[in-house]
């Protein structure tokens, strides 16, 4: 009962399996557990709150690791900016603590209930505020992490300027756990927004997407703290499927993007909603506008976004594809990307969205009509490689936000060129040299625990 | 006359030699110098604009690779919000690139019309604009390096989001050049300020100072972008010594901070700062306060806190350290550093100034009335010794940003504990079998270049 959930990834395709279950309750315990693991050259898998997307969570065969019952908040400090917890705490309960200290966190994402601050580090998840606050990385001050041979290394000061050697906890953040099992955090805290504006904007292509963007940033300066963009299609799914829902414009839009505005003092936001959005339809890049006069009217301009990933899931199966690049390349990626895909897939359903404002795109591939979902699915690995190649063709990333895992390792070891992936390959077989810390994730040639595969598979 | 410059010091107190100092004009050529290096076993140290304070670019028999002739501008995307630029690029360049794009690069120090990218990017160079904007590390966006076998590896592509693996390029800053030279970088650039509001404020401590950033942080949102604190006697060191200076206030308070907001909209700095600066008189943290009523005086205000290191230097010699702590923990380190300091050396001058906003000080100890420079000189380690006890007992940084070098690799080996510098190792000799880069920096047990020491000095 209590294993079942955990041997099963958060969109249901992978099964895992492990011989044992390890619930530490502190950093002492996790040290305990992972120096017994190494003595016996046993694989180990950290799980957070199991919500990660490309199955850096779900063990084959290796001891699971779960850090839930890690959930203790070790201190905040309002002065400095900054509070230190445990990672078996989630982004909601991180994001209550911060309020009561009259502070912001502001890493924000759909599975923020369940999502645990161990699981955000380690694949450095990203968001819809990135765009002004950057990525788990840019948030993090200090780190606990129990290394692959049972030593803690604590790294926690809450420190914003130190310069004694390498900066070894950006390493650990992304590594999906391949490094050690972090303990807690050290995370920043921001001062908190007094108001939030949200305005949606009608616009003809990406391009003219990307061209608001530049005004609204411009005329707002650092104001701008998301800019979404959804075709009309995916408006229409959540307007068919999602109760409650309402189309933001009485005309039809080929895209619609969602700007939101966070200013520290109260009433100054609509006046620059405003100017920006007036700009944007003065400059022809935007086709109409709307400004959310209450709490919530924005709200309900972002559920369309954020219901946007269920509504298409109760249309049915998709093939999906978390790519970025370059704000300016996005119109060049999404218009490159869908000739791509439909060259394998010939009228198959695009649907594009996502966070345009760092450029990262999740690009979803469903069945042409009338092909079956296991026909689709069989196609898969020929879609993602069109889709691929575009991206790589145009320098942008093929997992901007969901991190490696087993289920992009492959991928990542076709595309990545250069002497990028024997670094890291260095790296790893200098701070695991058994090769314990979940040995199947990022990297292919993993070979079995206990030592590192010498030739790639 | 082209050698014997790169071959001191900022300070001065350094006196390197070199068989060989190269002046590679491209990537290629770095990547063909550093190649025939590491075939030889040559160590290399890479030189930037050599205005390092901790002998980092100074070589003692290491070839001499400088980064001068490496000024190419290689794009600028306005739309993207980033440039890439090769590593001998000055900052004041970048600044002046960045403007022209309509954008602003915020990393500012003394030094900037000399210190070049590469060399900024190789110490994580901080500054005063931290509290706001970050260090170096948090301005990258992408980066190209040479590795210690001559490989060129390219990850200039400016993408915010990119979770495909570790992130090296963290890695690569802040190295001060033992992982290999990085030839060109993709930085961020951000919305230009459309007005900047400066003020002082006369506080009775440092106690008090850090109440008074916590209420002008609370009351402007993030519209704070610095926050320094002078004591009263470094105002007067200022104040005698430097031209057309003068005091803020007509009476003399303990400690000035000062306080500088920037705003993207233009005419709303004033009222924000008023309405800070009152509520900081209101709540008993502030005894006085002035804003700058026009460029000009807030430039006056600045020019006490950037002729300070200046006219220090006119007065006399003086022992420097360059130490953090949590912002909250700033009051303690200037206190116990002061006895620690005066423990050493009955009576000495203390000058604690700098950038209380990110909890970093530079303290720095003067002869005590009476004593010669040597005899001060002759007690330097021991300072430096008692007032680094404190500041790793209160959690905090011996370095906070001027980096290891040489100068402090004995002290970060002896106060380092646990794991950490053993995984520096690790990495530095995984990337670095042979120990060709800058062999003397940050790790006391270097050996000779060819192989890695294995046991410590």
């Amino acid at each position: 009962e209590r294993l079942a959930p955990k041997l099963e990834d958060w969109r249901g395709r992978l099964h895992g399996e492990t011989p044992i279950l390890l619930l530490p309750g502190s950093t002492q315990e996790v040290s305990a557990a992972i120096a017994i693991c190494a003595e016996a050259r046993l694989a180990v898998t950290p799980q957070g709150g199991n919500t990660g997307l490309v199955g850096g969570a779900t063990p084959q065969g290796e001891v699971l690791l779960s850090l839930e019952r890690m959930r203790g908040v070790r201190e905040v400090d309002a002065a400095n900016d900054s509070l230190i917890v445990e990672s078996g705490v989630t982004l909601s309960a991180v994001h209550d603590l911060a309020e009561e200290a009259g502070r912001f966190f502001p890493l924000s994402l759909g599975s923020q209930g369940t999502a645990t601050i161990g699981g955000l580090m380690s694949t450095n998840a990203g968001g819809v505020a990135v765009l002004r606050y950057g990525m788990m990385r840019d948030l993090v001050l200090g780190i606990e992490a129990v290394l692959p041979d049972g030593r803690v290394w604590n790294r926690l000061r809450g420190l914003r300027k130190d310069n004694t050697g390498y900066d070894l906890k950006q390493l650990f953040i992304g590594a999906e756990g391949t490094l050690g099992v972090i303990t807690a955090a050290t995370l920043k805290l921001f001062a908190r927004p007094a108001e939030k504006i949200v305005g949606a904007v009608g616009v003809a292509d990406v391009a003219s997407a990307v061209k608001v963007l530049e005004v609204v940033k411009r005329v707002s300066g650092d104001a701008v703290t998301a800019f979404e963009l959804m075709p009309q299609c995916g408006v229409d799914l959540v307007l068919e499927h999602i109760p409650d829902t309402r189309a933001p414009f009485p005309d039809r839009h080929e895209w619609i993007a969602l700007v939101e505005m966070s200013f520290s003092r109260s009433g100054e936001g609509q006046a620059v909603m405003e100017a920006a959005l007036g700009e944007a339809i003065e400059a022809g890049a935007a086709n109409d506008a709307v400004i959310a006069a209450s709490e919530a009217q924005g709200e309900a301009i972002w559920k369309l976004r954020e219901t946007l990933p269920e509504a298409e899931k109760l249309r049915g199966p998709s093939l999906k594809h978390d790519v970025s690049s370059t704000v300016s390349a996005t119109p060049q990626l999404i218009e490159d990307c869908t000739a791509a895909a439909r060259r394998v897939l010939p009228g198959a359903e695009i649907l594009a969205f996502g966070h345009v404002g760092d450029g990262n795109i999740h690009f979803n591939v469903g069945p042409p009509e009338g092909m079956s979902r296991e026909d689709a699915l069989a196609r898969q690995k020929d879609v993602a490689a069109a889709i691929y190649d575009v991206v790589v063709g145009l320098g942008g990333s093929i997992s901007a936000e969901h991190g490696v895992g087993i289920l992009k390792s492959q991928e990542l070891a076709d595309r990545r060129d250069g002497p990028e992936l024997d670094m890291m390959r260095a790296i790893k077989h200098a701070l695991d040299p058994n090769n314990i810390m979940n040995p199947r994730m990022i990297f292919t040639d993993h070979g079995a625990p206990g030592g590192h595969a010498r030739a790639a598979e």
